[in-house]
């Protein structure tokens, strides 16, 4: 089955092997003395070849090193060496890191990504009709799925690793980071240095992580007796972070700490204090993000967040989707990554 | 042919057309008569079956909305429905913005990204190698070609637009923006301010934009009658920004105006002469930039930059490519967007 698209390999040669150029269909037909079609025939599934001809055909082809094309290989070998990876809201920071890290890790195992980005999260039912249909070995999904989405990777048979997702009621393999565990971390600096008066720029109400770290930072500060607390929600985008400041002193309140679930949205937040209202970072007003990416570190904004720690989790997304392509009866996991707090000069910390 | 990875619609029915689930090959051979094995043969090139049966099974096929998996309708119609998308440095910030709106424009028209990201702009030939073998359609690069690797794609009959990059001399259709026009036009409204004292901080020698950046504003210079200007490079990055300033200051060069060939190089300029050196922006010293990505938006930023037309360049790019897909023979053609001024807080501009 030679590529059709392939031109320059068609004129049939004499010693295919000794030239550097890869063997085609043609080169395998003349060795082993059949028709090239009988050669397509032995690389397509279920059709008619006598076993005798396929065998020396194949033999040839070993020989030759000749490889049929990607396509014509997935149907031979029930993979394709792709991977679809679903990703939301790629203009946003986070994003593109762990995209190039993925890419990156699957590439040196030579797997291809099939790319789905998102617009919003509820594009994924058309996306995942495209997922089945292009036979990838496996889908990596950093957008949000239901529990019944979930539950059709399963009937269509393809392994699925949820990154920085999990599921409530369907068993699924996932890589998260412990955003719970790190926003309490950063709740719990902030009251040691003295903070009283706390308000959160939160996330959209249907994005799991965050509402996993709203919910957190508001447990431990009702544990610390703090009830009182606004919160406004944003979209993760720095306008959103910016809008919320300006939401919540609307309201009248003077918080001593702004609690953002993401660092864009901290990082428009201290835009807004500095800039628009004129409140000083930390002295006034301690504020702190959620993801410690690129612009997190920059000069004049070193936001005191909660790192992710990219490049282990999409090694472990990665390993852990590898292993179900391989044996579909690897049973359900979660590896749960805890974050580093970076101290910047964006809050006091005690 | 039935997609081996779909338990779901396995087992035969009565009346298939009747139900709301996609027919499967099992459900052609019952309708037409014939065995599974010969409705595979029929949609596998190459395979033998008679002229009648084949005709019977396609007919059929079509009746009830038949569709062999992505894999196989690509070895019969040869086509893919894949274009790859070679893009380098995603954590750079205008890139992801690019590959969002490419996988945006190729999604719509039912096409796949097969996304290959570099993590340097020489690893061109490996993915060219992956590139050959997933038989895609076309191919949009974001990542330097040379021209021997450009004619590679018409060695392999393989579509290719250039995506701001352009070949010397082989033919190849591209989409740029007019970098050199866009950065004669800071320079000049610079000059039209009054600044005489220039520095530049370009790009990596090896990079074509930043190239065409930086020798565009030194010949507007030169014009201008200035041509003591220090140069210092960057790889892009935030960081080669503000360690660019510091080597500009090292020489004892104390310039009114500085042209950065990115915005992220020149939003760590800002941080660097702002928050190392004190220097009132600008007061004391005009920033520009080149891109008009999210960031040079921010308020404490408000850069003034050329912003690149990213939706209409992408819209062009796909246009291009699909043209090319259906008719190989459509000659080479370069579009040349201009950019638009983004006239922020960041210079003094007259």
């Amino acid at each position: 089955m030679s590529n059709p698209k392939n031109k320059a390999g068609t004129p049939p040669i004499k010693s295919p092997s000794r030239s550097s150029r890869r063997a085609t269909s043609y080169d395998v037909a003349r060795a082993a003395g059949v028709s090239q079609s009988a050669v397509s025939r032995c690389f397509a599934p279920g059709a008619s070849i006598a076993p005798a001809t396929r065998e020396r055909i194949i033999k040839v082809a070993v020989e030759l090193g000749y490889q049929p094309n990607a396509l014509a290989q997935g149907l031979i070998s029930g993979r394709t060496n792709m991977v679809a990876v679903i990703i939301s809201n790629l203009t946003n920071l986070y994003y593109p890191e762990v995209l190039a890290e993925l890419s990156r890790q699957l590439t040196t195992r030579d797997i291809r990504v099939l790319l789905f980005s998102l617009n919003a999260e509820s594009d994924v039912d058309a996306v995942l009709d495209q997922v089945w249909r292009h036979s990838v070995d496996g889908v990596i999904s950093a957008a949000r799925l239901s529990d019944a989405q979930i539950r059709l990777f399963g009937e269509h048979d393809v392994p699925l690793v949820l990154y920085n997702r999990t599921s409530k009621s369907a068993p699924a393999a996932s890589v998260c980071c412990d955003s719970a565990a790190g926003e309490r971390d950063l709740v719990e600096r902030l009251l040691a240095a003295g903070h009283r008066r706390f308000a959160v720029i939160a996330g959209p109400a249907d994005s799991y992580v965050g509402e996993e770290r709203r919910s957190a930072a508001l447990n431990r500060l009702e544990e610390a007796g703090i009830t009182d607390v606004p919160v406004t929600r944003g979209d993760f985008s720095y306008d959103s972070g910016r809008a919320g400041v300006h939401a919540i002193m609307a309201t009248g309140a003077l918080p001593d700490a702004l609690i953002c679930v993401s660092d864009l949205m901290a990082i428009g937040a201290m835009d807004a204090a500095r800039i628009d209202l004129g409140i000083a970072i930390p002295e006034t007003l301690s504020i702190v993000g959620f993801d410690g990416s690129g612009p997190a570190r920059w000069a004049n904004y070193d936001l005191t967040s909660i790192r992710q720690p990219v490049r282990r989790m999409t090694d472990a997304a990665v390993a852990m989707l590898i292993e179900r392509i391989e044996d579909r009866d690897t049973s359900a996991e979660r590896r749960l990554f805890a974050g580093e707090l970076l101290s910047g000069h964006s809050a006091r910390l005690g």
